[in-house]
Order: structure tokens, then sequence, then C-alpha cells
């Protein structure tokens, strides 16, 4: 599939169950710590990716960790927090525990007002998925990811009815990284093809492109309609030795791509060229932690109102300039009333 | 008890095992969540002010909040992982249950270095405390807090080991909520006046001193070297009509005290006169939860090096200026460092 130029089939129609956005993703608890003396790299983690650690990890990893700040995260959840912040109508698929990890990620969400769609996996489990997120005195985010309930992710997970009332439907990269959901996700494609709803793919990790690599191709040559990736993610993807030769390779998929480049901006890849949005100015970063969960936010809730894909970056820009301010990948303001202040809605 | 005009007391002694500050307070989890439509007025909470809540109104509270940032909280508490952030050796006591809450309240005191003296509450006690914190969009925070297995402190969870290698006992003043605790904080202070220990007390709140106001007036005559208040309570505790008269009542008891004023800084009393020390700059307020907290901890910790009240101040301020720029009342960047920086360290 791909989108017409103009981006008509994107307006908002009318009738109040319609959604801007259904995300589809791993549910985790995010765990965050401040780590100001390289903790994360004597656990053997990857700066400034994301590595999955199993139960008997766990305790060694959390023990570790300074003082932490827990909140809800996950990265396609947390881009649904933001439609939700920005006054979208959005709903989220996902599985979590019966425990109380699960019961705040459920909460986080339901009080957005986001319509949830979350399986909730039997005992044995490991419990709700969580997120050991490392924060560097460079703003950096090391994640080490127990995915515990997200895990048990299955095809009968999938329900219809959200995917069906939504513009678009976003998925999470992450998810490959689940045996079971490969036919999840081709359960949700077949879904979103069915009734319309545009596919959105986030690549999340340059990891997790390297390790699904030939199913990311698969997916996005067939299946998705906007690519969201930044610049790492994007040439991982296509093996290109240059970002201009990811976007040769988009271009000739003909999909709409927005490639974010941290404080450079955002690259937007149409068929008709590639546009740069510049990065909105940060005098403080604290934490680049959920950067690119927002500006998926704004940039995805833009499109499904019947913007052009350039003002929808704009808007990606303004969301992810709020959250790299303080610590934690979920919005601490009024995204709403900040989008209308800047004229971007 | 009065401390001298010149605090040489109050120097550091060598060895090893002296600690600046030990804390005695309620151990809690902050719930804290953005309120932009007075959810906390329909709760019936005052604003700016705590309010207790019993475990029939927990889930009823809970479920009325927004998305949550948790983290550890409890204001002595708040005020030891800032000394202990400053790189002040700290020690607290306090109690929790045998639950996630309470692993969490006592990791993210361990990992700041602090020593723990904290009593395990038995089963059947409603689990370790946790404070609900409504933030309106004018920064005030407005809590309603479940004290839980804090309830349950008792002379018998005072140990004497901390006290007695402590240069300042800091003693919260939210523990006379606790029916069985006025015999564990007489118990606190004669352990401090017998290890030449200075007691300092946080009178907490406007509405618990006037719960307790009797009780406070004992101490502060009898029992306190430093007091630590904001204006409201300050005037509360000795039903002053003016600042100027709550300044006549402290230079009365011939203590030293210091009152917070929000933005317009804060005004050292001693027996020598009141001296102002202004607030630091900040532009943009986010939270004003823990700024009492931060400035007691940067307050007591600088009395405890030795310097001089109005010093002390400086350093009160500089954290509490830290801690509004964020949610949460404790601190998400390297104290020490900043104090340094600024030539008060």
């Amino acid at each position: 599939m791909t989108i017409p130029p103009t981006p008509v089939s994107l307006r908002a129609k009318p009738g109040p169950t319609r959604l801007a956005v259904t995300g589809i993703g791993n549910a985790l608890l995010d765990i965050i710590a401040r780590d100001e003396s390289d903790v994360y790299h004597e656990l053997g983690l990857v700066k400034g990716g994301m590595t999955l650690i199993d139960d008997e990890q766990l305790d060694r990893f959390y023990q570790s960790m300074g003082p932490t700040i827990q909140m809800s995260g996950g990265s396609v959840a947390n881009s649904i927090a933001g439609v939700a912040a920005l006054g979208g109508a959005a709903g989220y698929i996902g599985k979590v525990a019966d425990d109380e990890f699960g019961e705040r990620f459920t909460h986080d969400l339901r009080t957005l007002g986001v319509e949830l769609d979350l399986a909730v996996a039997v005992d044995g489990d490991g419990g709700t998925g969580r997120c050991h997120v490392f924060i560097t005195p460079d703003a950096q985010r090391t994640m080490a990811t127990y995915l515990g309930a997200s895990n048990q992710l299955r095809v009968d997970d999938i329900r219809e009815d959200l995917i069906a009332r939504s513009e678009i439907t976003y998925v999470e990269g992450y998810l490959y990284d689940l045996p079971p959901a490969k036919a999840a996700i081709a359960r949700v494609t077949e879904l979103a093809h069915h009734h319309d709803s545009m596919v959105a793919l986030s690549l999340s990790d340059m990891f997790c492109v390297e390790r699904h690599r030939h199913d990311f191709l698969e997916l996005v040559t067939h299946d998705v309609d906007v690519l969201l990736a930044n610049e790492a993610e994007a040439m991982a993807l296509f093996q290109a030795t240059s970002l201009a030769r990811a976007f040769d390779a988009i271009d000739e998929l003909g999909i709409l791509a927005v490639v974010t480049r941290g404080p450079r901006g955002a690259d937007v890849v149409t068929p008709a060229g590639v546009v740069e949005v510049p990065a909105r100015d940060v005098e403080n970063v604290i934490d680049q932690n959920g950067a690119g969960d927002m500006f998926a936010a704004g940039f995805l809730y833009s499109l499904a109102r019947g913007d052009d894909p350039v003002e929808a970056a704009a808007l990606g820009s303004l969301c992810a300039g709020e959250i790299i301010q303080h610590l934690g990948a979920r919005p601490e303001v009024d995204l709403e009333l900040l989008a209308i202040e800047a004229g971007l809605l």
C-alpha cells in the first residue's frame, strides 16, 4: 500500500467513535534512575540502546540502580499517551499481568481517555513488563527491558474494534522481539487494510532493526504506509551507508517516512521530496527518553487530522521538545494547550 | 536547650561514622498526578495542605487521579535524600510494610548511601504509607496521605545508634498525627540530648500545627534547637497576627529558626536578629512539592558542617530552587555539584 501525495484520506471522519490513532506495543512500566557512574556499562548494556533481560537478571539490575522514579512507559504506549494529551481520541492494544504494575499501566492510559484493549496474561508469566532506564549525565537513556507479560501477546489478543475505528494503526517494531507477535502483527495489518486504517511502523531501535531486518523490510514493502525511524534505524534497515541512500530506498517504496535526527530536527520523506523540519530550541535537555515517542505522537495525530506531513512533523517536534526537558517519557504539561499556543492545533 | 550564637558545636567531628543529619518521619511513597480540573477540591481536600485518608478512601482517591508518577517521598525522608545528594552522611528512622512500596522506599534511600533503621510493620497494617499528590497548574501541591505502616511507629522502633552519631536529629512534625508517636518523639529528643545531637523540628504543615499546637509548643520550648517552618506554620504555632510577632516569640525562646517564604526567600531568626536570605531565581516553576524539604536538606547539612545559619540558608535556597523545576520532591540533579559550582560547598 502507498499513500497519495496529498493525504486526503487522513482527514478525520465525523462521528464520535472515530479514533485518531490506535497503537499496538509492549505494555511496560518504566523504572528510571540517573546513572552518573556508568553502571549501565558494568551491566553489559549498550549505551543508547535497548537490551532484553530475563527474570534471573531482574533483581540484579534493579538493585544496581540508584533511587528510581516509576511511571508507565512502552514506546508506542508513550506515543498514544501523547496523542491523548494532545486532545486526540486514541486506542491501545497490549498485554499486562494481573499485578500492581499492570494496574498502574492501565490506570495511566485509561485516565487520559485512551480506549484500551488490554489482554491480561495468565499466571506464571513473570508479571507486567518493566523497562529499567539509565539516564547518563549526557541525557542519553540506556534501557534494559524485561518483557514479562508483553511477551505473551498472541494473535487472539488482537481484536478488530479499535483498529476498525482508527485513522492510523501504529505498530511498535519492538514487538518483533516477541516470538508469537509476528502472527499478531500480520493480523493487525490485515485488519487495518480491511478497514482503510493507515499502517504506521516505528522501527523502535537500531539493534531491533538488526535483529529483524528481513521482517521489517517485508513489512515496509507490503504493509506500511508511514515509517517512523531515527537516522541509525533508517540506515540499518536499508543497509545504507548514508542517510541520502536510505531516503532513496524509501522513495522507491513510495511510502511516507519521517526520520528524526535529534537536535537537528526531522526529515520528512515523501514521494515529492525530502523536507527538513527543525527541532525546537531546548536549553536544558534532561532526558532524551521518549523524544522519538512524543515526536510520533504529534506527527501521527496531526496526520490523522488531515494535516500535511511537514505540518505534522512540526507538531512532532513541539512534543519531542517538551519531553526532553524532564525525566520520563510521558508528557508533564498540557500538550494540547502547548500546541494551540504554538499555532499548531 | 538553646544553641550558642556561634554554632561551634555544629562543626563536623572527625571519624567515618559521624553523620550530618538523621531524620525521623513518615516513610511514604508519593503518587503524583497533574490536576487541571480541581479534582482535589471535589475530593474535599484543602489546597496546599495535607489531609489524612483511611484505607476505605484509598481506591477512590487513586482512581480519581490522572496518570501518575511514583517515587519515594515523605517530608523528612526527602530532606535526608537531599542531604545524601549533597554528599552528606545521613541516617533515617521510620516504618514501612513488607510490600512492593516498602521495598522501593528502602531501595531509594539505601542507594543514596543513607544509613537506614527502618522498622517493618507486621501484617494487617494496610501496607506502606502513600501520599497522593495533586499538582495544580499554579504549581501548588495538595496532598492526601494514607499513613499505613508509618502509623505504627513505636517508641521501641527508635534505636540509639543513628541518633548517637548525628550532628543533627531532624524530627517531622507530621509524626504527631500518629497516636503512638508522641512517646517515640520523646525518646528521640532524650537520646539526642544525651548524645549532644542538635534537635531540629519541621512544623510540616499549617493544619498539622493547628492539630498539635500544644505539643509543638512544649517541644520547641524544651527540646528543640532548630525550628524549620514556613510563614503560615510559624504564625499558627505562636498564634501570631504577623510574622514579626512570630519572630519575637522565637527570640524569646532563644532558639535558631528559619522561616521559608516561597519566592520571597527565607528569614533566619537567631538571637542576634533576623536576616533575610533571597530565594534563587527560577524561571519555570513546575511543582512546589518538596521545596521546604529541600530547603531543610541544604540548611541542616550546612549547619552540621559548621557553617553559620545565613550561609546555611543560602544552601537551602539553592536546593529548593532545584526541586521546584520538576515534578516530585526528590532531587533530579547532582546537588553536590550544583552547590560546589555555586560556591556553597
